[in-house]
């Protein structure tokens, strides 16, 4: 059985066991304080242009998702989503546990628009009883999302500009954000997500690391106190130098964007056999995730040889299934698929 | 102005104002714990057909939604409610505030039915990731729901007969109780709510009490330690016998129930009227609340005599409305309501 | 059998029975936006001699505490109280449930100083590993406090000073705030309540009404948003006029301070019987609530015809009592009272 | 400068990041599902001698804290703990932000006794207000304490009878677990452990792992629907298997005890030491944290050469510090610090 069920079913890559290595029996003080955490902040903030800027390590995706939120909400607000978001679906309620509603809209292919955002807000201030409801207080969005599409410079721009003039925060997931950057129609930059967004972060968990999500506060208002914010949300790794030593092999080299590409392309190449066979892809997706539309016949051939997650049984028999690339993905076991996906 | 804008613009039934005048320099002990909140428990009780039943009195809705569901759901469950419902939609987050995710369904007419409980359970647990979701663990209904239609006993049976075979217990909204009870078209009694719900509360607030929700709890494992949860959500009342004078005003001559029986006549009244003019009710509601759909010039027309709530503006230039009448309701008014109504 | 246990156990004073008579069937906007409500703000704001403060009216104390405390706090922070505070001890737990600890220091005679204060802070900032800490956020005390003490100007001017110093906003609980500020000791005006404190609140369910608690916020940093938040604690009265009523009645004469002075007279007047029958006072408390030492034959006495409560069981067989007066307490019953103390 | 601050200052011992090394390519499922997950869980099962237990694996410990407090307790509970506990003082109140109070008493030398027990569940139970107050819901130890004290056999049998009795659960922090049961003064064993708690874990951030706390629960009540906890409180690592291969790495030949081992037998040569000096130890600790009494000199002297933490500031000018050893303290650099401590 070959796996393209996630991302995230290898280890590291190598180089990072090395410096683990090299590094283990060196004394660092904790939690986050030492050097080698020092060394990739300041890395990550020049790669963002954004010298100012706090950067924290988390350990994974959902704790750093209800620190970031919790932080920034005041009780009675929600955070604003799509509804396919991470945080609306697959958190076990983590951000409600937090004392906050997630207050989702449609969106198209996993993405918000400027107009939504714009939306919710107008509906909001224009009900009379709106001391009723949960006031919208922030903007979630995830690059790439759930679905695998991206948000262009242009649609960031938007919703960035309208999230500022609506002084509403813009939070970025970025547990796929290599993946997302990297992709053939994303133009967008790491400078520029600095610039347009006021907390995003850097997913490594998924990218080439054992773990980790280097959270990047370009607005420092929302830094006030952060690290307890950690603390309390048991995120504030005891030996936190686990988490600079990783970034710092991921992002010396540009290694980490270098990884993304690499399962972007595998992705493009699953895709691009299956367009060629007449398969519908329910999503417009370039990154590393694609989603294959199957028959129940086409389903039970490819699930002999692969791995693959299921994503939603549909009306008419056919069942739309998710194909993951990664950082790991051997080129030869994609080669293996195109040949099965041909021969179904 | 006429005001047709809710159910709670007067104070109370005379009688209600009698009684605490009458008993108002006795010395009783206060939380609930004295003699005439026995006395209405005990008539709650009675007139519910279940002798073993616990029944807590609390002050408002929300107050109550958030402290019986914070009472009942695990840190990881949420609670199953149609997107129309009170609890999703004008609590602030109340629910949220507890910790708890509010997993709405579309519904049909403010109303769920049995297969969407099911719908929801089977989703949930047929997703191999459910670990990662949000765990339906109660269901909540109201009669007579936001839009003013009721559950009939079949439905209702149906409902709870799934609800236990799924072990979901079953709460019922009963701010609207008397008016759903008296609908035309419910044939639920106070005795099927108490044997076919878990936990429902029967409204005062809004049927002539100056304030008052009587939560009565058939399932006894439910009620282990709710006055607890009562008082750390703040519903504790220092002068519990406030509410336990109310009900006994309200109950002890059926007085409630005809209080109910007046607003939905009047309520029935001005439905004939609008339909009469050929004009659409949105909502096909025979309780208290009644939505016609206006023009522009309907509307304005009204606005000038009449104050009532604008519900939902519609792309084609009509507005959804609401009209509500209550046990204080004067006939008069709704003669001349009904006469501008035919002026349209 | 007498009672002495509470200051709730009556009704109300009559004049607000009369008042909610005399407005029975209007009709009035909900939520406390009738023009009753905002009379009595009106009222409260010249009362304090603070025409910009903001004023809502809520319904319990618990509610009251939770509700501003957790529109103060950020997620990380705890309230500064003293041990024996209400929201310490007697709210099972309403502030921890909102995410907050209480943060106890020892205090003296249920007072917290200053010095306090400024040692919480010290500790916390002066520990390197604080962020490991709830951070102290705000400081709230009672005024008169739980043992029936009471803040003088000073003391209180020196409190304010240092929160202020700090940033921590100051919140008083006034529960029993005419019983406070109408004892003998106690040289403090609602002016120099609403000059020194950030909030406070001007209790009535212990002094004369049927409930209700006028929360004043001077500092209007604190005012923002602070309707969702009562809405979100279930704490806005559908029938709101019911408490702006009620303020009308107790504040339009002076009534408010003179019932209060009332119970601290006829407190005073049994503590001075208990002191010349050389019956240690375990407080010096000259407000409503009194605390008298008594040995098991005098408590066995007592408890014969009279109702009051325990409150602390001592090694030395006796027992710490509390007899409580209340603006209903009528003087024939403390005459008798006093009596019997002399008779022990 | 020899870091003796903390237990967590080195990475982890050679085998883990052997064993990480030997399996980083292979492919596996996530969340701890994975068959190393498994074979550790199995180990741990059976060095626990409790075949029917059920075995989690999470990250840190302040996470496993409030994971597995917040799925014990009801909202109106709160946990029992001394005052010098971790989850009372250094959480950032975690727990509190999980709803619940932590229900602090004394102690003696950082330890609870059965005695404490039963008098918090009597002071409850025995005060006619308590539905007032926080109900004692669960018991809260760690093994060894803060203060580097043990439970033996003896204390911890007679605390589970108690709460056994009382239906309290008892919950064993066990973050240095090893350490604690290899203390000369310690005569319980896992097997113990797992007789007598309810809950409990093994940590391993401290004692020669990266990171990592195996949460055995063997009251299978209390396993129910756990995994939904872990991933709402960001402690479900998706690369589970991490966790799982270093659990065999340290538990496969008795390493995971053999490191705390060495831990406490050089404590204990710098407890000799010091004592030999005539320096008094705060606390009678004879596991891996050693808390003499310096003078202002001897601390001077000692911070030219080495780190270790500042607890306590005394009145006389003394200060209460700390010395940690850990796994991987190296003997010479305890024979400097000795020849150091000799002439102070």
């Amino acid at each position: 059985m070959l796996n393209f069920e996630c991302d995230y079913s290898e280890g590291c890559h190598p180089s990072i066991l090395e410096r683990l290595a090299a590094t283990n029996m060196e004394q660092t003080v904790g939690y986050g304080c030492d050097a080698y955490c020092e060394q990739a902040r300041n890395l990550i903030r020049e790669l963002c242009g954004a010298p100012e800027a706090a950067v924290h390590f988390l350990v994974g995706g959902t704790q750093t998702n209800k620190t970031v939120i919790a932080s920034i909400l005041r009780p009675y607000q929600g955070v604003v989503c799509v509804e396919t978001g991470h945080i609306a679906v697959h958190e076990t309620g983590a951000i409600e546990a937090t004392g906050h509603k997630v207050l989702t809209v449609k969106g198209k292919d996993g993405k918000l628009t400027a107009e939504d955002i714009q939306r919710v807000y107008d509906t909001h201030y224009g009900d009379v009883t709106h001391e009723h409801m949960v006031q919208p207080g922030m903007v979630y969005i995830s690059q790439s999302t759930e679905v695998g599409t991206v948000y262009t410079l242009a649609e960031l721009e938007a919703i960035s500009a309208t999230c500022r003039r609506l002084h509403l925060p813009l939070f970025v997931d970025g547990a796929r954000l290599g993946y997302g950057l990297m992709a053939d129609n994303c133009d967008v930059t790491l400078e520029d997500m600095a610039r347009l967004c006021d907390v995003f972060y850097i997913g490594a968990t998924k990218v080439g690391a054992l773990f980790g999500e280097a959270v990047v506060i370009t607005d420092l208002r929302l830094n006030e106190c952060f690290r307890y914010m950690v603390k309390q949300n048991g995120g504030l790794l005891a030996k936190g130098r686990l988490l600079g030593l990783q970034y710092l092999a991921l992002l010396e080299d540009g290694l980490y964007m270098k990884l993304a590409r690499h399962a972007d392309e595998q992705a493009l190449r699953i895709r691009r056999a299956f367009e060629e066979k007449g398969i519908e892809m329910r999503y417009p997706s370039l990154s590393n995730q694609q989603f294959p539309v199957l028959t129940q016949a086409q389903f039970r051939q490819l699930a002999e040889n692969y791995e693959f997650s299921t994503i939603e049984p549909r009306a008419d028999g056919t069942t739309v299934v998710r194909f993951c690339t990664s950082w790991a993905t051997l080129p030869e076991n994609v080669d293996r698929l195109i040949d099965d996906i041909r021969r179904l």
